[in-house]
């Protein structure tokens, strides 16, 4: 009798845990199932270095212009790059993808930035692309993107991207590290 | 002999509940894990107004410029803006946080526009972000957007963001109402 | 004795397979719960096709500007488009929905874009919207970006969209096959 009353009991638990409706709150498990750190290197437009150059400035606002970085901490100024993304610190390492899209500075009393942007890999060690968006307030030390959504090797991702100014040369030159941290792997 | 039965057939339930491959079709309970409703307010810079303009025009077509809004529906035009989120309606209340990020017109024979951007939170109340994008076809009563990830208290959140024009004035000011679901919370 | 042990350690199974934390790694099946392709035909504006032109660059770098695409493959372009969408390849079928967002060139030696936008739909078909981001590397045969979420009949979407040139006309026509699979449905 003892073991017919748990066996019903137990199919009940069962039932419920097999219900193809997911409860809406869950406590999920936040440690990454990938984590990545890399470095991306920013070198803009400023009208006299074609060459090196791997960003220029496409927006600006009514006092603006696409030759200089606008006054009021840049504020309206849209930016579009191709940035080589590298293992380390080194501008000159042999870079193992591209950082591409594009930031704008979007307040006028401190630099805040909001960026739209992939890492596109195509190398052996990774194949794909990860998406990322967000505010940037670039005055702190350390800033929280979104990854939101990703290819090949990086299938469905989705997680935080944390931003640190690793460098940065006046308007010309900033290098950000990027540690990203996947918390949905497929 | 039923006992052991029931207890073998229990096993091969619990395994296939067990199983580690996620059914791609499930249905799930469309109720929000949290839910938050915001206005944000726009004050967008007309060549006078430099005090108190909470945005400006950065992109305009060739027929456009980046002082007044463009013809045919604005179409072409590209806004960045850093606007105060508030509890209610009034401009005047404290901030709980800044809108952050860019919006752009994209029809020419109506008023629609495509959103990407940030709510901001640094307050006792709420830290972190909430990141959106989507079309807003701004002649609708309501408008569904995508939360498309979060940062801080609003870590890897997903849903949709309920956008309503609370009231504009001309081409200067408008305040949206914005009831957010979020339906992924971790 | 046996079937106490049985049903004790099948308890314990059970508490396991209810935990409310989910594991951070699983595999999940990688067949889309939707899948949905639809053409777009983009027409740019160039300063003569007003009538037709269903999309129009509205940012340059400091060497371009806003009627014709600039040089070095179109680095730093921005363009804000409304484009119809159709079932099959033909400009002049009936458009079920509008692609509506922008893109933009971000490769100086080869021709790269990163995408912004949305598929908006109100017909008897489909309602809602789909929500996309990610880059664009043109010069391959087929290209994922991602599905960063969706409204309507198309809530919460998460995926994968294949993007494939179909044809082109110079700077002026070009026509995208866009292959969605959905792998998040609600």
């Amino acid at each position: 009798m003892e073991a017919k009353r748990l066996i019903t009991s137990l199919f009940l638990i069962i039932i419920l845990s097999l219900s193809s409706v997911e409860p809406t709150k869950k406590i999920r498990a936040r440690n990454p199932c990938k984590r990545l750190v890399f470095y991306f290197h920013d070198i803009l437009y400023n009208g006299k270095n074609a060459e090196n150059a791997t960003s220029a400035i496409v927006g600006a606002p009514a006092w603006g212009n696409t030759t200089i970085l606008a006054g009021q901490s840049h504020f309206g100024n849209v930016v579009v790059f191709d940035d080589p993304i590298t293992l380390d610190n080194n501008l000159h390492s042999t870079p193992v993808g591209r950082a591409q899209g594009f930031y704008l500075y979007d307040k006028k009393d401190i630099f805040t930035s909001w960026l739209g942007f992939s890492f596109v890999f195509n190398s052996t060690g990774h194949k794909g692309s990860i998406n990322f968006a967000g505010a940037d307030p670039l005055m702190n030390k350390t800033r929280d993107i979104s990854v939101i959504g990703g290819t090949g090797d990086f299938f469905m991702a989705r997680g935080i991207a944390t931003l640190m100014t690793d460098a940065f040369e006046g308007e010309v030159y900033f290098r950000l590290c990027v540690d990203i941290k996947l918390y949905e792997c497929w």
